[in-house]
């Protein structure tokens, strides 16, 4: 049982016993953020977490077992991801991406806003003209140095 | 002269003139994060703003008037981006595309959030381990409707 | 049983039970078109609509919840489709591209025509030189605005 | 000069001129969406048509020439279009372009909807709920036949 | 069953019944090009004609169904063929794609030539110097009108 | 001068001259499906062939020297191409692709249709029903020797 | 039973019956670079060659047939071979895939080097600075002509 | 001027002064396969071969120069060539390259044949059938070893 | 049982058995870095080797056979690995490519480092600024020699 | 003049003047790794770095100036490299990337080798057996956490 299998089993598992996201997330004593990256294959739970979740979800001691194991990353099917929801991140990134550049750059220098010593939060705005998504991300300035 | 090579002189301009970003965003009359993207040529400018960067940056008019014509878009030269600082971008997609995805159906149902009527907001976070990259982003949530 | 399976078990379904897309439309209550779309994997169904067409078409209760997920969408198995009559639509989108492009600037301004708020319609349209297809398409505008 | 190189002349020209594609539509004496086409280089005009065109944008001789050889057509630079509001367009054919193909096939049978024999029109809706663009497309259905 | 499930199943069981394409296509009534097509999943079917092929290989119910139902067109696994014998193929439209375009476009003005109302024959042309592939292609011309 | 810019000076030449590729044919002394090719960069010409055209189209003696060089071949910008006459012809590799090699090894066995030892012709098919493009192909065939 | 699963019957049993592709070349009764391809999916054998080979094997009658049917041919996964041993051969052809061309058009004018009427052959150079690999091929020469 | 400008020069006064690879070989004093591919950008040469082959070409001193600087490596424009002669080259390692593995690996054990301890000779083989193309390739055998 | 259902095989009784790299290392008798690509299905193992891990991790006598045989070597599913440990590795050949390549000739002349006559070690770097990953490659320099 | 017209001017000058990249990277006062990735258009140099080297080349003040400019990464044309040298670093992390993956996370757990908080060193290692390229590489571990 592979993680991807894995993943597969959690995704139906948690249909079926009608939990959300925010639920698991609560069992596993961390952000829905983070949560919902790890039991989609993304992040490695501790065996504490893994166990939690694989009670809430009824799974097999293997899926535990796998949970705990780092995965290959990466959500994609395709390079340029095909589902509408996923494309518009894609379309920022390729829309703003210099911009993201320019301004980092502007304000740090030359380097990186890392994407492992990453956190973010995603939650509902409202708003009279129509409710909006709401995303911070927050990631550590990497300076390249010179040697 | 199309829209990239407006985009190159501008680049050239600024820093012969030593402009930064922010300083032309106060002279466009517009946040930083907008006013980038549009000099980098994937946003359109009103007359007035083109004239005003044009005078800041010493634009000859065939680019002033391009700037207030809509570009096509999309800043990348390639599907996956090389540079680091860019990619780090299209690594979150990846890594937490489908989490983006199942936070924003479970709090929203079926849709999508909007990278048309959307604002971003970009800043330093001072951390002592490090200061941090900041981003807010803000789209508005999109349903699909059946009919 | 995931999304792609439902859909393969519809599609044979369908043809067993010698229904035609228009009749699972007035069953489920909506359009065709976005019926058709729906069985085929890209839309997501009510608890109803789903209990109608699992009964009309006699599929398993797993499927029938898998229909009221929401779907990872995108249903062509490459970048450029190889199907003749879907290759058409991509040869559109190709030769006329920036033309619809130029035209909706001309009348709205800088923005795009939404595939969210969208709907569309498909007819046969009688013509003694041979009937045609008759697509209408109807998508909010939605302008970029600056910040 | 080719055919590429005269489309940049003529979307610069216009703009100098301040000529609207409606505008330029009724020099031509065809629809908008056909003449915009054409003078993107996907379309072929006639002697006159081609005359008329030059004489309102200031075209040399050579240009006038090249817009009445059939160009190499396809206008979009990569597979996938980056541009948003073209992106909608292919987006589209990614979520819908199975259904076009179930429900023309039902309607007609085994064949496509030509992009040949093809005519469009795109123009706005109004809508209370904000404006809307409507797009009629009508292409001649192409039955295959066993032979 | 799906499709190239049933292309597999008619390639198998033809050849442990030692009937060529062209015993077959006299079985379905049609050319051997079509009849050939058409059982490698690119043609649909009559009821007739899938019966009377799925009586001679011995086909499940199954397939003669799946035989009437309109394909998912394209029979190559990746957009340029490593088989040699249909490389060559590609090579032609690589080698002669600007002369096919010239030529047609010098005998009837902009358009093209129809892969739908299109028809072929292969047959095998003695010569001295060692037998040659002689193939007939015969396909409608279909003019760009401009409206 | 390189060979790609040969062919773009030989397309000028020959729409200022209001030459034929029939006529430009007939000057060489080859079909006008040769002459064409090799015009457009994909065969290479005699001397004398060279010097009679370039005299017909007033061509730089530069050139003259480099339409006698073999030319590195392909004339598609794309692996599919996007030009709508020359992706039918694609797209027939694509649909038929797999019929060509049933029907071929059918009729000789293991081997191949060369596309060096190979000529065709293209001509107008009169009918009724609309005008026909007529196109015979013959390739030597070579076949697979074991050894 | 398609080809590819012959082959990795045969790969499997050669291992388990300890048969190097030597000895099974002597079993057909041809050279081993032909005998090995052959074995691998790439060539058909004759009715006695595929009997032999099964009894040596232990395939089953299945396999034996399969053998004799022409395969899809090409055995690499990816257009780019990631395997250092097949990957020195693509660099070959990358680095001095010119160098070849300009020196087979020297010898004998435009045409190729057939790969259908080809033979090689693969053995081992004593050398005293470490062992080579020594390979002989052998293509018919094939010249474009004109017509 | 950059190493693909240079060999650009060289394609040209080549034919201009009429001398071919053999007689370049000759003056370099080397094969005429090491020869052409280093001064089609594959190979650095020494001092002295680049003022010889600068002399007999009339090559400028930035030239001569440039030939003796190490060339970012790789001849051809595309992944998978398109002209047809260096097609079948790689034709040849798509169908044969698990056979070259089998073969080498059969013989010397895991490791690879080395394309930069290389040499290669090419010539004319006389055949009363048609004459052919003669290519003896060596490469040292390189041992993958555990450490 | 083919080289990556091993793999998958020895990645599970790897954790079941809570077997680290560097014990199996040890038991192959080899380097942590050797054995851990071999057992990822990279390398070849000897009979004694594959007997002695097929002991620790109860492998099936199929498996022990199977790590015997050279692999099709290539780790990755994409081109670009979307793993972010991986893809920082593809990140340094993108951004020190150039660097590799002219530090390397600057000290060596033309030619490369194996990749095959190569070892590597990896280990911890005790930092008080957080450890660091120290990799030291040692591949032996092959020369391009003239012939 | 964008970076990489600077970059181009680099190479040349510093062939013109004969100038090491180790004696640049005295006169920058860094590394010859770090020197020579800056001078490639990989780095940012701070103003005296960038005024020192252009003295020693002799480069223009734009040039100066350019080479304080943060580059847009990434010094390679393909995604996959086609220079034999830098191809061979490519092989490696397609044949170790699992490797490393495994041996770092096995070390420090889940998390990353930063390339950017990240230094090498690259130097001749002598050696009977022919001498050896010997790269050290050190980057920061960089963990995932969780939130």
């Amino acid at each position: 049982m592979n993680r991807s299998e894995i993943t597969e089993l959690i995704k139906q598992a948690r249909i079926k016993r009608q939990l959300s996201w925010a639920q698991l997330a609560e069992i596993v004593g961390k952000s829905k953020e983070w949560t919902t990256a790890a039991l989609l294959g993304q992040m490695t739970l501790t065996a504490e977490q893994a166990q939690a979740v694989g009670e809430a979800l009824g799974l097999p001691e293997e899926a535990v077992a796998g949970l705990q194991v780092v995965p290959y990353k990466g959500s994609l099917p395709t390079e340029v991801p095909t589902d509408p929801l996923i494309y518009r991140f894609y379309e920022l990134v390729n829309v703003y991406g210099t911009t993201f550049k320019e301004l980092i750059h502007e304000e740090f220098g030359d380097g990186i806003m890392s994407a492992i010593d990453f956190k973010m939060d995603l939650e509902r705005e409202a708003d009279p003209a129509g409710d909006r998504v709401r995303i911070v991300m927050s990631g550590k300035f990497l300076p390249y140095k010179s040697y």
